[in-house]
């Protein structure tokens, strides 16, 4: 230990001491204002709740924390040099991600009282608010250092606890709908993010190190497996009525199955060999968890389902193919692990699935609601996506700023300038 | 990214285009004529159910995606150059299995209906039904490319579903217990299937790229650890009678801690300078939960799980130990992972042990049903078995068929033939 | 498969045959006497159970069983060449542990009857208990064969159900509290077993097998990921009362977001360079839910427990950094896997904070009764740390014994002494 100590110590001074000091001591305290924050501002809830209901949330939360801490943290593990940075990071996110949000979603509740109430389903809902930060860090990921990370925490928690906020009080949308829009916000927040970060990035090296080893890919292939398996409770998750749940789980676990083979299926025909891309693989099988999401307590017949799954497949398969080209030589954007064509594309797809099943719906009742309800449901699609962008771009001039000493491009990709390594090792 | 593209295509040249157009068109075309068949034919459950019990079957369904997702995916993955493939075809299979598992029950079941009613429960089940084929695969790995994985679901989900009501139907048999005979009947389609695959084996090539390397072990271990923990849910997954349900749990865990035991024990004794072998434990520790499965809700007192754990781990460590070379050398068929020992025996195992407990219990009540109940329990299993072995005989040739394009024996267990690689690097 | 058996048999040649015969024949004989004893004294559970309660139990099993397994099974598997040892020899101790302990529960229970009665919540509690075992052998591990890791599982086993007999009996303390002192009482026994087994331990051999290898962090990392989220099932397994069971997984959930955040701001904070050691992350994020524990019920407001989680991480990255150096090179106590700071340390301070806590309440309500609350919780802090230190004594000198043929000091933390390799490559 010692030993590895001091070598760690002759390496390091090889690279810019680009955080020294600054970076940790300020996450430091921000840790102490958070808990006197706290002990100022919240008290636990005291209400004796039906122990069924409690337990069920408690298992919620459970499956929601699996899918953000591994889950996220191995899908995006597959970067060769990154791997150690992408998980533990991701951790750190979560972490700080759910103490925040849940203080947003105390302050931002109506009516306001002087003393947020914690209850076991806040906690729930502040880690599904977190999961827009960790999935926003998959396309900055490699791009910034700690610090960057917790500005952009703070931030995109906090704006997106706002527009949900605005969603439930002046658009008097469904609490389970707005949160599906997630995926949607997350990703544009983070490319835009990504685009302030990703300037001077020299192609050469990012090529170089943002290959996929081998056995990271198994890595990341557990975290799809995680997320895979427990979509269907992240989409139920907010519902409370029993036969909307029921119909929640049912459409994911089908539009994921469809999307899976579809995924698999069309990676290969796009090849001149017929071989899959393990990328697509990972990217795509998600795909159609997030393309039902904003409708799933809706449809009424699995077909449908698994035909949002299928065109999600397909669509997010296509984003993979044509994007990176233009998105990384056109316009600029380094997208790490392809958040906008695994998240952002099948996002939209829902919102736009959603907003036309409603139409579909209200047109069989009251034919004089159609236009309230497209009003309602493009409204909230649109504000989900210019709050991400908007705050994205601000967010990421407030990074790039020489305060923040991000790394320099040169050490993009690389864990060496997180980790204090125990041996010289880089790659295995 | 398009670099490595590039590079892909190159060294794809130099592999033969097995699959190139042929396979992922079929499996594309399936999925659709899935969804089609879905919308003619299915309506989703409009029953109001008790949300407790929805949430029950959930959990569990929840569970046994964990047990075939991630334990089956990774419990075959240590093969040296056939990780990715391991575990991202048994995905596929998965997928489409439930699909196709859930049409099949419901077109077999009686009264007949016009439309087949899906619930939370038939998920469950068919996610069960695909279990099996994931179980075969373990002996067909390496040996087959997708489409004849495909051909293959379908055939023996179809088989498997018939058998079980046939068990239902004529033989009056236990759901539960007819559940378990999958072990058997998986095992010995999957022999069958592989014999045929593996005419033209070469020795020499098979053994250097059968090894295990050391960090694909410890996924492997992963996927044991998932199967070990999850294997009181699977065998209580059917029973709904809480005593029985308790007493499944309880009895799957002890044969499960005895098997895990004897199996580190007996291979280290079996070895001349007393050590273990990794594979010995992947298989062993989980045969005890197999040999338990169609008892488990009868047995009464622990020690009686355990003794059935204890045989299973010696039986598994034996077959380990002798099978391999006689199954190889003698028979020709080659069993990539050991399914034979590790479902095959300890499934045969648990069989006769639910019939000489059926036999005892029914001799203290009445005397006079003992020969019934005897020709049934020897009935379903001989059914698993035969069914097993016929089907697979069948599968076998279907998938020799020069319309498969199977990938030349040469390029067994190598993930080049199915996935295109970003670098060269073929080890790590 | 017949060539990598010849092939370990020529290689194991070289290592001396410590185990050859005795170790595999004990154990061996050890299940078998286990499942006698079963027979003659145990009886399983005939009382008709809420089923609701059933399930409840069953899934708090089920997440302990994860922790213990999966958790604990890849936290300590970052050893560069013993990697397979730790998760596999994990496994072993569970299923041994669990058995013992469920004959333990029984037989000092009182009032005492002639058959142990088990019921699902005994094998939850021995779980538990048998997770004592895992924790101490974090420390020990890689200088220990098999048949002495099981010699360790009986008395510690054994010690620690009598240690919560008599706080039960004698301190009429809480079940809960009790069990939350596992950490102290496991951390010390670890540290004596491992003092007598590090004697002779050569200084250079250690550095360089103790090594880190990066693919192996990443197994490190999933395992304390999984001990991370099931952490709060952990900590509120054996409370009753809802409130109590909200407010402990309330708790454990601050504790740890506010400790992940620290380590990783403490861990760069005390490096030059400001880089983060991938270690003391490991170590330092559970500290949070260690420290928690036995107050974890009791804490009324999220604060207090982001404090004691922030503190923990304080205390576990110092010991970290100054401990190793102080106890390997002045008291010759190897810890492998730093016990004594992941789990010592925070459990040292959950007990105090704990006491300060009864204080403050009972000072509220009967003043007189501050000495009794005094006496009683330091009396079981004390008994935990005592009760380890001299068992851990006890122990670690049967262990050094020569009947126990320990590895040789040269051969520690090297999987070859126990695992048949399929090729020569040790590393990867």
């Amino acid at each position: 230990m010692p030993h590895g100590h001091r070598q760690g110590h002759r390496m390091g001074s090889k690279y810019p001491p680009s955080m020294r000091g600054c970076l940790p001591l300020w996450t430091l305290v921000l840790e102490v204002a958070l808990i006197v924050i706290f002990f100022f501002f919240t008290s636990s809830d005291t209400s004796s709740q039906d122990p069924k209901k409690l337990m069920g949330n408690f298992r919620v939360l459970q499956d929601v924390t699996i899918m953000v801490a591994l889950g996220f943290g191995f899908l995006n593990s597959s970067l060769r040099r990154y791997g150690w940075s992408s998980v533990a990071f991701n951790l750190f996110l979560l972490a700080l991600g759910v103490q925040w949000a849940v203080l947003m979603d105390g302050f931002l509740e109506r009516p306001f009282r002087k003393k947020v109430v914690i209850k076991l389903s806040s906690i729930k809902l502040a880690t599904m608010s977190a999961m827009s930060v960790v999935i926003s860090a998959g396309a900055v990921l490699g791009k910034a250092n700690l610090l960057q990370l917790t500005l952009m925490t703070l931030v995109e928690v906090t704006v997106f606890v706002t527009m949900r906020m605005i969603d439930r009080q002046y658009l008097s949308m469904d609490d389970h709908v707005s949160m599906m829009h997630i995926h949607v916000f997350a990703t544009y927040f983070g490319l835009m993010v990504a685009w302030f970060l990703s300037r001077c990035l020299n192609e050469r090296v990012t090529e170089e190190k943002n290959q996929t080893a081998k056995s990271s890919s198994l890595f990341t292939m557990l975290g799809t497996l995680f997320l895979w398996i427990f979509w269907p409770s992240f989409n139920s998750a907010l519902l409370d009525i029993p036969k909307e749940r029921k119909n929640a789980v049912f459409n994911t676990y089908y539009a994921l199955a469809a999307s899976a083979v579809t995924a698999i299926s069309v990676s290969a025909l796009t090849h001149p060999q017929g071989k899959i891309n393990m990328t697509h693989i990972h990217n795509a099988v998600l795909a159609g968890g997030v393309a039902v999401g904003p409708s799933c307590h809706l449809i009424a017949s699995p077909w449908l389902a698994m035909l949002l799954g299928f065109m999600a497949g397909l669509i997010s398969i296509w984003g993979a193919l044509c994007l990176p080209e233009y998105f990384n030589h056109v316009l600029g954007i380094h997208d790490t692990c392809g958040v906008h064509y695994t998240f952002g594309f099948p996002g939209l797809l829902g919102g736009i699935a959603y907003i036309l099943l409603i139409i579909y719906e209200v047109s069989w009742t009251k034919q004089s609601m159609i236009g309230y309800q497209l009003f309602i449901g493009i409204g909230t699609l649109s504000l989900a996506m210019a709050s991400g962008l908007i705050a994205g771009v601000l967010t990421g001039l407030v990074l790039n700023l020489k305060i923040c000493k991000g790394p320099h491009a040169a050490k993009y990709f690389d864990d060496q300038v997180f980790w204090e390594f125990p041996h010289l090792a880089i790659g295995f």
